[in-house]
């Protein structure tokens, strides 16, 4: 029965050896484990619809299966926490082939491997459409979980990395409807990276709840302007992003300059980057350099500041502002 | 936008009090919580399709919405474990108008309440069909969650309630197409009910784990036939269960009389019972009947023996044997 090859093949890939934490993992009624000593822990769960979320016209299943893990993975990196645990619930259309089925396996439990995380549970079953839910349990110091709340009036605000390559790269996938093959020789590889194969910066995550003093954080998995609302929201702030910090990847750069979109809209509105955005007092700055570059990561940038008031504001060189607020990309 | 009109209304109706062991609820990236102390923790999820697993032409979204967390807290109850946390995924479909949603949430919800379980986190999204996905987490005291590995030859087989009312109900549904409103008063409550509005052991469950010398505990969510083959093929044992023992509940009785279904049958490979099969020496019965009257719960029935062996097997009066390993009803 497919769920039942499902089930098997997923449990040989993924490993089911003995985790400290772990008493029970797939094969009861639950999981069951034990908290890391000393810790919080985390939860978070999404879902993924076909159509919605993904399109397997050019979605390759392999990476599908890294980013259904990944876009959860992320929600731990933006606590600050370690992923620790998945589960992962399929509705699966009898159209995907068993080919289909063993890439989709492999790319989820290579990612498993990649972030340390184990499977210790799940569903399948069948659908006409397929639906992808992960739940993924993590851990962060007692206390130490970043929320959304706590940006404060001169606080930086800052980026881990390049945004709107995504939103570029779904632009791209839509008009080109690439086969699977051509991903991998796609002429922008970047753009179609960040849309198909992102990565969680779950390394980033930790180095700054390590570090201390970040007051906020989220993914960016909405659009910037819409994630940084939240933090806004839920910290009473205003948030001021300055345009001429937004320099585009040049690869994002070349591409909207080739086919008439605005590279700063991108980055302000455009989802699925899964890049971190965080508030943090400037002084922290020099601190937070040498820990990125003990641990060789890239620093995050800074493109904007904190204030008293309410909403997101988008502040040109000119002197001219507009507001923003949760003009992120609508994709649910 | 629907999808934050459901998170909403779904906040307000679960009330989003503070809770010792929460920290932070719905509204970051993640959920932060502790662990029970001197408890380990379990977790368990269950994807439902349309389709594939209910039904909306007969389902009211008030049942739907209880029956979506039952099936997960049932889970919970198999370890003799407490519920505590949930997460709700739904992909909703455009038809279902704003009427039915609050019907959802509020059984949702209702039954969030009646199990003391607090809604922690999950996520919404459009989709054509309606899927529904829960995360439940529980706490099990240390060490003592009831496993499916464990049976030992001699123990007893029992079952908590009377089992087939489920399947019973849905071959009639299957039949009548009854509409919304044919549900309060359908002429067959306990199998309309057993399908739409079935009830988690969730006391029983904890006074079995509490009670101490259960060997092995799941719940009948695929057919006894099959949920007691998991247990035996954990345990390494087989399972002899006496066709005498399986006494139909009189509507059951009736219903197969009427439309020429064989009770047995029904009792044995009929899934979504939601009742507890569980193993323990004889020897504990009286110690169970004390407890069970104590806490005004009805007693388990023995209905078979664990021997020495592999499989499941139907034992009738005239000593016809017959093998019924994993022959449950398959509705995934």
């Amino acid at each position: 029965m497919r769920e039942r090859h499902f089930i098997s093949r997923i449990m040989a890939m993924a490993g089911q050896g003995g985790h400290p934490l772990v008493s029970q993992g797939i094969g009861d009624d639950c999981a069951v484990f034990s908290q890391r000593p000393l810790h919080d822990s985390l939860i978070t769960t999404d879902m993924l619809v076909e159509g919605a979320h993904f399109d397997c016209r050019w979605h390759p299943p392999y990476s599908l299966g890294k980013k259904a893990l990944t876009v959860s993975v992320s929600d731990i990196a933006a606590m600050g926490g370690r992923a620790e645990f998945a589960l992962l619930s399929v509705a699966l259309p009898s159209r995907l082939d068993d080919g289909w089925i063993a890439d989709f396996i492999a790319g989820f439990t290579g990612k498993l491997a990649a972030e340390r995380v184990i499977l210790i549970g799940g569903d399948t079953t069948a659908g006409d459409r397929l639906v992808i839910s992960v739940t993924v349990l993590g851990s962060a110091s007692q206390g130490k979980a970043i929320k959304r709340a706590g940006a404060r009036p001169g606080d930086g605000i800052y980026i881990t990395g390049h945004l709107g390559l995504a939103a570029a790269g779904l632009h791209l996938c839509q008009r080109r409807r690439f086969k699977f093959d051509d991903v991998a020789v796609a002429p922008w590889p970047h753009l179609v990276q960040a849309l198909l194969d992102p990565a969680a910066q779950s390394a980033m995550g930790r180095l700054l709840a390590d570090l201390g003093g970040v007051s906020a954080m989220q993914d960016v998995s909405d659009g910037v302007a819409t994630d940084l609302a939240h933090i806004c929201q839920a910290s009473q702030v205003a948030a001021d992003i300055f345009a001429n910090r937004l320099t585009p990847h040049p690869e994002l750069g070349m591409y909207c300059h080739l086919v008439g979109l605005d590279p700063i809209l991108l980055q302000l509105r455009g989802g699925e980057d899964y890049q971190l955005v965080f508030t943090m007092p400037p002084a922290k700055e020099t601190e937070l350099s040498r820990a990125c570059a003990s641990q060789g990561l890239p620093e995050p940038k800074r493109i904007g500041l904190i204030r008293e008031g309410e909403g997101v504001w988008l502040l040109q060189e000119d002197g001219a502002t507009e507001e923003i607020t949760f003009q992120g990309y609508e994709h649910h």
